[in-house]
């Protein structure tokens, strides 16, 4: 039975890394003295271990311990008998061709399927989804594919941003870089605002956080889901 | 001789498209009657016969007549009797992989080194860098390489914008972004703010425009280059 939640972003303004999620994270690794943390989207450049080292300190007041991927001999192995997986943000791109290329797709995927809970935030959501081209990340490395383990049968936009109205900027806004995306492909799009997340419990895919969610099909207007929505309908 | 602008954006704030380029656009396409526009970076999902009427629309006032290269029975054909080819901006990705599909990549690159002016706005001044790893642009498809046609030795982030101080979004700002390819790519980058633009003749390489450019390179603090800026030493 399927047990995950995808987060838009790690943090939210003001508070500290990961803090909004500790009771989920709580909740979701309850049975799990030591997850594994795939540190492969190293934002900003941070080294596998420090990364490792910060999500370590930010789950020490639930007890968790963590493990970086990357400490392991065998990450396939590993990955396998896992019973827990965390996948932190940084670049989609960097995450995806390391998962490729370290065998790791099949076996995270596998894992996923075989119920080992699972926590992604911001780039660890967008491999969620059944490709990562709803993206916001600069396309730093060439992964052999944009196809991505598709746990739920929608693309979701992390850190989703509304149009400023008075932006003087004239580069693409979110909206349009959605819409982008719909001419060329007809999967419909979640965009995830920062503190919403998503909760897959088995069948059930459900919207939470304090935030409602626009989502975006091929053909028809925006449609905002109030928090608490049913998204297992968004992928019929 | 090499004759190119490669400008950040085809729109600055409160001007019609294109219109602060035109006298850069008159001056380069002087001897030429009839350009050729590449339109496949559709921004916003815009056909490409109405992209193409639009810039026709906006060169109108200098007489510079434009046709639109999906117009052409043999694009390839189009593209090595061109006396002038100006592409527009959009969807990096989608424009990148319709130029490997169509197999315009060396004909392109081709035309280019063999003279013929050139303009590119945004994706169309993307693609001249040696790879489109520094596109802001949503990866909406998979083109078969990032390898892009390589005029300028050095990657350009168009549309480049500050972090804005008092931000609450958690999503990577630019700079972040940039910082990222540099971790795992060692080619510097050019940042173009909007109103920005390179100008390419024969071996001379300039940043123009009215304002200064930054500069990121592996290992190095940020610099600031003055509008007037020799860039041919950034690749070296």
């Amino acid at each position: 039975m399927l047990h995950c939640i995808l987060a838009s972003t790690s943090t939210v303004y003001g508070k500290p890394f990961l803090n909004y999620l500790l009771p989920e994270i709580d909740k979701l690794f309850k049975n799990n003295s030591e997850i594994i943390f795939i540190p492969f989207a190293q934002p900003g450049g941070i080294s596998c271990s420090d990364y490792t080292a910060k999500v370590s300190d930010a789950l020490a007041p639930i007890d968790i311990k963590v493990r970086g991927l990357h400490e392991f001999e065998s990450p396939i192995d590993a990955i396998s008998k896992a019973n827990g997986i965390f996948v932190g943000g940084g670049n989609t791109f960097v995450l995806l061709k390391t998962i490729y290329d370290l065998g790791l797709f099949k076996p995270l995927q596998d894992a996923l399927k075989n119920g080992v809970p699972y926590m992604g935030t911001s780039a660890g959501t967008n491999i969620c989804g059944p490709t990562i081209c709803t993206t916001n990340d600069m396309p730093i490395v060439y992964p052999p594919s944009f196809e991505s383990i598709g746990i739920v049968p929608f693309q979701i936009n992390p850190h989703f941003i509304d149009a400023e109205e008075n932006s003087t900027h004239m580069g693409e806004n979110r909206e349009t870089r959605i819409a982008e995306y719909l001419y060329h492909n007809n999967t419909p799009v979640l965009g995830l605002r920062e503190g919403s997340f998503i909760e897959i419990k088995g069948d059930s895919i459900t919207l939470k956080g304090p935030l409602s969610a626009p989502l975006f099909r091929s053909g028809s207007k925006k449609e905002e889901l109030p928090t608490g929505s049913d998204l297992k309908i968004i992928g019929l």
